[in-house]
């Protein structure tokens, strides 16, 4: 979106008519102003889906264990949040959620791991990978796991995999990370027929609005009711929106930081509604290459 | 299927009339007599929708880099070998598919990495956990990574993790590892219907037998004909199928060891044909708990 705004002011310096409008797509769903992103939907959807059966698939075992799932969002959580939609009907998600807008407390997680455990053999956490410590420092180089390569350089394990040596370390536990990885971003497949719709939408609106002679825009989703979902497409100057990030909201996370409210999971559910008729062709959905 | 064995033998020794009757279920499709196992079609039809994603995400970025893939399958690579389906109707696969049945021979392989980057921008590459090098060390021990925790304790990589390290050291290229972990084995949305159904035919059958008085036997699936596909549901003494492990045969690796054949994808392919109607509630799949 910045490049829109560098883009429009230097053909309007050179007194060249081209109009420049920012069709948004990120399923980060970390930009301001608009509702939600084209692309988020279905990564939720996806998200929402795949830990519902990780769920069901440690609820198998009756050895304590802690399973904990890394998803994508360094800055913003929406993604992660996703995990928890189905507090907004009741159905089962992570027994815990941990968002970068909060800062994650070591000593508040490892006392919620251990209360959990009494309780129930198998704990779910999910967390994005971008969560920090109060002081600011990653967690996943925070918790003193370094890897070194064949030549002694260091690597990085990913947030998921920190998270999962330091519970071994302090509960002794059986412990397994799954990171949702690229995975998130391209199960086409699964994707949201809500999330698809809207991008068409989007994108016809945005032709229609160039035609029109708008530009230095960006094309935004305005929500204008959630039961029942209704929204408009709509634009507005790319200055209110580039180089800021769109958080989740502090109402959304609850008290402890540690799970969304049910605001957040009713404010998530429509985005995800809705399937697309998949074509498969050999038994795998069919791709078109352009 | 070792205690089938063992229970029917005791249940005999006592002279009490038990009939015991394995129904074999795994993923690894490692049992032997058995065409395949239930279970297994469907994780290779998640694999093969997966790593096709993956695929079309990778051709996006036009910057030179290497996605490795790792799939589940200690000792034997059918999982692995299910990301090479495509190849049965001429679909994109990964360029290199390596299973645990031969041995991994690093040379070769950067040569091979080598080769295909002067090619094209984006390689991908299919592994299974379990593949070792000639001397039988695992690759994700023998490419010297070590982690270390908290308290100083060596934890082993995976080994698409030992594989992006060792890339990134040797090409100097952007090198990502996906692990499919657990969601391999629990992604139901995407079940193969040939799977689903011939499940129920083996269990089915198997009270049958049970009542018509068999026992120590395990049920099976014979595949009468590959195309069109045609199976048989059967039994056989489980004394012929404890403790050993079905491998990925010679005929169905190429020569260089560095993919699959088509005689395998053509074997592979009809298994993961046909799709459940899911039910969707909410957005995400409706499980069913008893």
């Amino acid at each position: 979106m910045d490049t829109v705004a560098k883009l429009s002011e230097y053909t309007k310096e050179c007194d060249y008519e081209m109009r420049v409008i920012g069709v948004p797509k990120t399923i980060d769903n970390d930009l301001v102003v608009t509702d939600h992103t084209p692309g988020f939907a279905s990564a939720a959807k996806y998200i929402a889906t795949t830990v519902t059966e990780c769920i069901r698939d440690c609820a198998v075992y009756k050895t304590k264990a802690v399973t904990v799932i890394e998803i994508m969002g360094r800055d913003a959580g929406w993604l992660t949040a996703s995990a928890g939609i189905p507090r907004a009907f009741g159905g089962e998600t992570p027994d815990l959620i941990y968002l970068p807008e909060r800062a994650f407390n070591k000593e508040e997680f490892f006392e919620d791991l251990r209360a959990l455990l009494d309780k129930k053999p198998n704990v779910v956490v999910a967390v994005s990978e971008g969560i920090r410590f109060a002081d600011g420092t990653y967690v996943c180089e925070g918790f003193g796991i370094a890897s070194t390569d064949v030549f002694g350089h260091k690597q990085l394990s990913g947030t998921g995999k920190a998270l999962e040596y330091a519970i071994k370390a302090e509960l002794g536990c059986k412990v397994r990370s799954v990171e949702l990885n690229i995975v998130q971003r391209c199960a086409s497949h699964i994707a949201s027929r809500v999330d698809i719709e809207e991008s068409v939408r989007v994108g016809r609106t945005a032709i229609k609005a160039a035609s029109d002679g708008v530009t230095r825009q960006m094309m935004t989703i305005e929500r204008v009711s959630t039961e029942p979902y209704w929204v408009e497409i709509s634009h507005r100057d790319v200055s209110e929106i580039a180089n800021k990030v769109k958080h989740v909201p502090a109402e959304f996370i609850n008290e402890r930081g540690n799970h969304i409210t049910d605001e957040c999971a009713r404010y998530l559910l429509p985005l995800i509604r809705g399937e697309l008729d998949v074509k498969y062709e050999n038994g795998i959905p069919k791709h078109i290459t352009i």
